[in-house]
């Protein structure tokens, strides 16, 4: 398949790096400000260089690569909120032209569901968007599989630098604000990191899995999502419930009904219990009992893996 | 779609009763004496109670069944080795009539992989067989959704009937045979347990993954893995490994080089350490780590479920 990706962050950047590993060129590639491509397949080592050199990927405007020949649009920008802008008018300037979007950004599934499935069924396109829950856990790929129907709920740990923190104020019995700066000396938290702590990102996930369990029948939004993040979570309150053989995990939960996502206690030995920056899902089936999955919930590698495997979806 | 289904053990009888949840329809169905068939439908109630009362589903040969209309055929009889008849002759002849086969028979993927993958081959019919790994587990589409050439190794707890013994054994300070005995008064264990506790059933699905992960390179049967049961783990070593804060499980190992299977110390509250009749899958991948999944091996309705989840993805 000929893919063209929009944004060149580290999901961008790995799907361009792995493409031809699956089967695959990339002949088109856009950051914010230049594009670059080809249909004979772009060199990725040239374009990173070019990116890391000269902050630019090539010399045509983002444009250009929108407007090119290829299969599947890959949408890797940054999720942005309420109107998911740019990304939605991406993804559907890609189905008005029949053509496949593969996003990782979160914005226009988690702000936009409705709108995109309706765009998508006057398309002779496909949308597929595993990358945006989990990383490399194939947790909407899994919902499909059993049927939404057949899946009463999903939760589970879905944000790694939220879980990297509590895991290290209970290992370390150290205070929110100490683990904070570690984990952003470590590169695991971002500078601002409010959209990881507070919750929001792990809330997003939650949303496109209830959009995905409700198959349309209810739309969900960032707006319906009951979000507590872990600030407020003392280091009192982690050391208390390890004396109890337990343990806080930041939780999300998506049933048909909404969403909600916050710090809960659950066993410390527990399988919702992972550490680090790891992710976990737990479905709850109606004839198979529960199913977890684990595994790296980011990173560009883990992401751009989630990103081809849909692309191997489409053929 | 319509199911013809060939074996009425708790698979079966559990296909027969979800199908039309999933929007299928049971149009036939054979034990080893008798068939029903009907292409408008088979009452699965009438089935079952027939099948309780007479000992046979209907008063037709199983010739019929194997004959008749249908789209998918759903080998569920009981796994046998060397030639894994008649599950092979079934599942060849449906290829034949240019029929879908969804397996939950393990014999046949495992003991004569490349053959059946030629009569695949030389047919417009699909085979399947996700429920003959890991129940409920979706082991076989995630090696395909990742890729086979993208995961290095797969292993994990795939006897739910061992781990049972594992576990009360490490619990209670029990021996093997007191918690054989104790396992067979519960039905966990068969009255000749020696397919699971042997590692024989273990085997089998690390076999059949060793076969999707070698991609037809190489093929493997049971006589080329190494396999060793739990029958001669004595409680002490339980208790030993307790004492360093690990336990035993029967872990099975499929590359593309290889399958062994056998009683191994991990980490007590590790990932690998499932409890009771629960099974575990990791897999090591190429770009995206470790990934594992874990809930129910087994079960009519948890093994029904990969069943018709693989029918769906034949749509």
């Amino acid at each position: 398949m000929k893919l063209a990706i929009v944004g060149v962050g580290a999901v961008g950047r790995s799907v361009l790096d792995l493409a031809r590993e699956y089967g695959h060129s990339v002949t088109a590639i856009a950051d914010s400000e230049s594009a670059a491509v080809d249909s004979a397949g772009l060199d990725p080592e040239r374009v990173i260089a070019r990116k890391d050199d000269e902050g630019r990927v090539g010399s045509r405007v983002p444009e250009e690569a929108l407007k090119s020949e290829y299969d599947v649009l890959i949408e890797a920008t940054p999720t942005t909120l309420g109107d998911a802008e740019p990304g939605f008018s991406h993804v559907t300037r890609a189905l008005e032209r029949d053509r496949h979007v593969v996003l990782a950004n979160k914005g226009p599934i988690a702000e936009r569901y409705g709108e995109i499935r309706r765009a998508e069924r006057a398309s002779a396109g496909e949308i597929r968007f595993e990358a945006t829950v989990g990383g490399a856990i194939p947790a909407i790929s899994t919902i499909e599989d059993f049927g939404p129907e057949h899946i009463t709920a999903a939760r589970g740990v879905l944000n790694g630098t939220a879980n990297f923190i509590l895991t290290r104020m209970a290992a370390e019995g150290l205070d929110y604000d100490h683990v904070l700066a570690e984990a952003q000396d470590l590169g695991v938290a971002e500078a601002n990191p409010s959209f990881d702590v507070q919750g929001t990102d792990a809330a997003l996930k939650c949303v496109i899995m209830a959009n995905v369990l409700s198959g349309g029948e209810r739309e969900f939004t960032l707006a319906d999502a009951e979000v507590e993040g872990i600030e407020d979570v003392p280091g009192s309150a982690l050391s208390l419930a390890s004396e109890d053989g337990r343990t806080v995990r930041l939780i999300g939960e998506a049933t048909r009904d909404g969403v909600r996502v916050g710090p809960r206690l659950i066993p410390e030995n527990g399988t919702l219990a992972v550490s680090g920056t790891r992710n976990i899902v737990q479905f709850e089936t109606t004839h198979a009992g529960r199913l977890n999955i684990s595994g790296r919930g980011a990173g560009g590698p883990e992401t751009a893996t989630a990103v081809l495997s849909d692309v191997g979806r489409l053929e």
